[in-house]
């Protein structure tokens, strides 16, 4: 099932995440996604099971580089009438 | 890696999405969830896997159903120095 | 017009939050809300223009105590055929 | 006092909601904003005072326009050690 999301990782302890929002963004490029980074998080168009997955990961890898508290803030869309797409979405 | 969640479905097209809501309730309840519904959304205390592959069950499931197009607000949280609950996140 | 609403305030820098989000429930008890926190955040049912005043309140007050960088998360919702309530969006 | 600001607003009772969309832009454009529309939203630069006040009138304007039932989902960001800024929170 393809999907439309938007991805926004809050690592809690720390004022300025930065490097962390960087080591995701090099996460999510090793998958076969559309991104589209923006201010307030970032865009995605890509299987839903890998966008999942990717979240998964995100979180594992962050604790592993020392984020104690871990926040996402993740909008996912599904539809049935025509394929979602980043494009699509954009008026 | 145990998280705790608050899920929020969206199905566009109704007005009222009682009808949806309860379906989604009765997918969940057969996880090895803490479940706590509210007035914005449902909260989950489970492991991160089974929150994912819930979601991902709730958006074909619905599709199913007859909605056509789905929107889904995820909060998610994981964190290293202490098992994360609901009851903790309360005040 | 009435609406019902989710705060959640996130402040950066410090892994517990808890005396910070003491400090908001302070704040949000002083207008007349119906008010019911839960583990992802607080619901409130009242007047929108009330509901955006105490958020930008919390911001002021927060910054004042020391927080450096604060995000918050708002779900507002507002409808005509209904009065909109905590009790009527439970199931 | 300065913000950062993601407002999506979601019309509940049709699948597509691309007129209203249109409608809340125009509203948007009225202010003093920096304005940056993306596929899961409208990012903002501009006073808190005035987002908040804008998101109250998109409310009301969307009721005037037919809309039954509307959700909005914003997040809003400040900080007292520097201005935040959408330029700024580009990586």
């Amino acid at each position: 099932m393809k999907a439309t999301a938007e991805l926004q990782f809050v690592p809690m302890g720390k004022v300025s995440v930065r490097q962390e929002i960087s080591q995701v963004l090099a996460l999510l490029a090793q998958y076969d996604f559309i991104i589209e980074t923006h201010a307030s998080g970032t865009n995605i168009e890509g299987a839903l099971t890998d966008i999942l997955a990717a979240v998964e990961k995100v979180h594992a890898m962050l604790h592993e580089e020392g984020v104690i508290r871990l926040l996402s803030y993740l909008k996912l869309e599904t539809r049935t009438d025509k394929v979602p797409t980043l494009a699509g979405k954009r008026l």
